[in-house]
């Protein structure tokens, strides 16, 4: 498209380009944008090498071209377009709402070609992502009346335990696409309202907290109690190292007295017991066990008891356990139950046993996460991989890019499908707000760059005649679809940044040298969320769309354009 | 997991690992491995850096770990453990079904740990993505009974071009997860069947054809005829320049004549028509048209036949049109129609409007491609992005990596879920052929590595006598599945690939530099899906199982650790 234009002399005449998407994904209503940081990297760097310059004279595809256009144009031509380029864009972690522009691309026709494909690729994937994990954190957290019956013992503690984040981890390295994939995924999660990552890679990177238990093949490299015969653990009670297996299997043969079975060895699996054991010593603070490699209530969840009581008694605080199979809700149920009944046997063990971690982590998605809340069960933690990398219940979003004007003249796509016909202009969002703090969306309104911004109406506005200081806002497709809205604060959504050559807009990163800024993103999304946005918008079934209105002199400029350039259709 | 193993002296014991899935994606019944290449490089430059050192010294999980393990055993010890792995592996690119091992990792337990998540990452994404695109390129070239109706006016011509198989190109970059996950999608599309990608990046990375056409944005930053009015084309029946909108609108001007409305600009889109003109000027021999941009029909399809026949009049073959919303089969169908009846009217055009491509490419996934093959539709080519790279049918395969044997002993991982129950010990996995040419795989036959590899049986084996000659395979898990299988030949699937610090088995990328090797992958995936297996395990509907048969021995080992480890469970 960039040689066609350059050939007929256009490649540097001006156009504005949008990028927005047309649907929230996974049958919600809304959608975190992100992806903004790695754009900003893109235009900085935006260049060919002449490695690709040789590369792209050779292709078949483009071997008739004139090297006039690769020479001069995309190896020095480039630097003046950039020179030229304007990116207007929403903060990075908004929630944002279908038809909206993201990006703004003011520049010329060539570069707005040039970055159409990589910058939907660079911001499709992360926003998408980030939605996904917001969703998944607010499944995860929604309330458990359930909950309180064995988690805590005292009605006193329980609603403080009920409303205790349950921390969401991700652990999808292995299942993501591709290495790159899998360490977007893990930034971008973290941005959405997860707590930290398997990925190490990520987590260097990123500053991301990482987190992560053992497999099952290292349970599986214990065949026998013999390794951990004489593996020592300081004892911080009587201050001296001791062998850790004899605490241990004081337990275990105390159990086995209890049961019909002959010895001890019989009743929970040796090598899982001597893997433990082996991580309970290298990991005496930070001893989570993965009991499922065997039998998880059998097998895994007694051998947890026995070594998490040897750690109260030496002065350590277990940590918990992990799930990877099996009927969740039932299993970690039976996982708090069995930790309570520990604590009315033996109170003294209260604090070693009150605030066990359960960390549920078999192929949980969104779904699994509302349908475990709606039943009794113990998880206190999620480790989610695949369907949060993957995004499985809707792999993309679909991101376009579109011409919006072209040499002064406003450009539309029309479409056999109406969704896909684009609002046509140079545009700019505002957020009205509302409510007692003035903290409540109202709506967000769109009009033409060069109209007055939309201002908020004073507090002693006459809200009772008829429309007397509010704004009127239409529905761009539904003519019917009219409001007048009084808002007490309006915010514009898009900013300057990227100015010719220059990134001009980065106030974000200053604060924050720890991690390029995410945490502070994250706390952004996690205002809107929970602060800003009603449960209408975020909840799972049955959420309501969230009104996206244009000013009249849009709505009015869309549909003369409309239909200017729809042909008429003949029948005979 | 390594450090404990370090901690406690176990760390450089030997460990063999497998890496392998459970279940074929999309609802079929094989898949194709491939991530191999990925994986040798990783194994080639497996290292930590010191900085990679200082951050895990650094990170909360980690900070009370001896300092030793860092110093000693990743940034020195990891080269000792290299020099004693030995990967064998599947050849890139072989169609493979669930439970057999496609990697086998024998080294020692820390090495073994340290490379799980990362080959899982390699292997999981680039086989799904082979898989993904080799079913879609078989479902494009599903019989198409309709097709002939009105591709072809002649039925002598008809059946090759019924026969004519439908390229497939790969239009995801912009919708895929990553930058990378986009370039490795557009990598092993290619070696699943796909014919080309739009991804510039992937086709100068490893020498893919590109290919490519103009978006919605070109078309529409073209508003009036005016900017091509004075454009030349090199007309070769005639030796000279001339311009070209003025052949083009002869035919528009016609067509109006024919019409009730009274201009000829009023029929279809001025912007659209020069854009048009200018692509075909500036690509004359390629020149493939967006015409969905206003209105398919009305506008589209007429613009691009009067550009159609001024290009045949200049002496240029056009090249086609490109569908990119609406009903794909109707609309394609009308173009082939109208083609034809150009040719109709106009014999002397025959050779212009006979092959011309029809690609559609709008959101098209395996299911979409399934029903337009049932339909009447004119589709010559598919351009395939969102589900054909996130593979949204799927988005993840769920390999997996578990210990089979440590210390010369099996291990096994139990499960409640028969599916996740591991095959314990070191294995080895040979395919059985058949039928007339020897060219037929009867099943696959999993044996310890100790056991006599088997052996293919003479064609004059007594094979009617009660299984003289023959070999016995069970089913892994059902007792009662038994057979006697009588092989014409036998090929091991496995090949040591990484020997003690060094890639071994690489002569696929002897015989092609062009590509590292894909074309030669891509042709061996081709001839096992049309040579070797018949459409039983490829067909959309209702696929059959292929049979992942054990050695007797390997039957009786699996059922006797297995008993030995599950814990015995108590009921009172």
């Amino acid at each position: 498209m960039t040689y066609s234009h350059w050939k007929i002399g256009k490649v540097n005449e001006p156009a504005v380009f949008e990028l927005f998407f047309r649907k929230n994904p996974f049958h919600g209503e809304y959608t975190i944008f992100c992806g903004l940081d790695e754009s900003l990297k893109l235009l900085q760097s935006f260049q060919f090498t002449v490695d690709d310059i040789d590369y792209l004279k050779s292709t078949p595809a483009l071997q008739h071209c004139d090297t006039e256009f690769f020479d001069e144009y995309l190896l020095h031509g480039l630097n003046d377009a950039l020179a030229s380029l304007k990116v207007y864009s929403v903060q990075e972690g908004t929630v944002v709402f279908p038809k909206c522009p993201l990006l703004i691309i003011e520049g010329t026709l060539g570069i707005g070609h040039l970055l159409e494909t990589t910058l939907l690729n660079l911001i499709n994937y992360p926003s998408l992502i980030a939605t996904n994990a917001s969703r998944m954190v607010l499944r995860a957290n929604e309330m458990n009346e359930h909950h309180t019956n064995y988690c805590s013992s005292t009605s006193s503690s329980s609603s403080s335990k009920n409303n205790k984040p349950k921390p969401c981890l991700e652990f999808g390295l292995r299942r993501a696409q591709g290495p790159d994939g899998a360490c977007t995924a893990s930034k971008y999660s973290y941005v959405g309202g997860f707590d930290g990552t398997s990925n190490v890679q990520a987590g260097k990177m990123f500053g991301i907290p990482i987190s992560g238990t053992h497999a099952h093949s290292y349970i599986q490299s214990f065949t026998s109690l013999d390794v951990v015969a004489q593996l020592t653990l300081y004892n911080k009670k009587s201050n001296k190292k001791e062998v850790f297996l004899t605490r241990v299997l004081m337990y275990r043969t105390a159990k086995a007295h209890n049961s019909t079975l002959s010895s001890s060895s019989s009743i929970t699996n040796d090598g899982e017991l001597a893997a433990f054991c082996a991580y309970a010593c290298t990991f005496p603070n930070n001893c989570l066990c993965l009991i499922d490699t065997y039998d998880t209530i059998a097998s895994g969840l007694e051998n947890f008891i026995f070594v998490a009581k040897a750690l109260d008694d030496f002065g350590y605080v277990p940590k918990g356990v992990r799930l990877d199979s099996g009927d969740l809700a039932a299993l970690s149920a039976t996982c708090q139950h069995t930790f309570q009944k520990v604590i009315t046997e033996e109170p003294t063990r209260r604090l070693a046993f009150t605030d066990l971690t359960v960390v549920a982590s078999n192929d949980i998605n969104e779904a699994t996460l509302v349908e475990l809340s709606r039943k009794e069960h113990g998880i206190t933690a999620f480790g989610i991989g695949t369907n949060l990398v993957t995004c499985q219940a809707q792999p993309a979003l679909g991101c376009v890019y579109k011409l919006v004007q072209f040499n002064g003249e406003p450009r539309i796509k029309l479409s056999q499908e109406l969704v896909k016909v684009t609002i046509p202009g140079v545009k700019r969002v505002y957020r009205f707000f509302g409510g007692p703090d003035k903290k409540a969306p109202l709506l967000d309104y769109m009009c033409l760059a060069d109209e007055d911004p939309p201002t908020a109406v004073a507090a002693g506005g006459n809200q009772n005649s008829s429309g007397g200081g509010g704004i009127i806002c239409r529905h761009p497709f539904r003519q019917q679809h009219r409001l007048i809205v009084f808002p007490s604060r309006v915010e514009p959504l898009h900013r300057l940044v990227f100015d010719r050559g220059n990134v001009v807009h980065d106030d974000d990163k200053d604060n924050d040298n720890d991690d390029n800024g995410l945490s502070k993103t994250r706390t952004y999304v996690q205002k809107q969320l929970h602060e800003e946005f009603s449960d209408t918008i975020t909840r799972y079934e049955n959420p309501k769309e969230y009104d996206v209105m244009v000013s009249p002199k849009l709505y009015k400029y869309l549909h003369e354009l409309w239909e200017r350039e729809a042909p008429i259709e003949e029948r005979r």
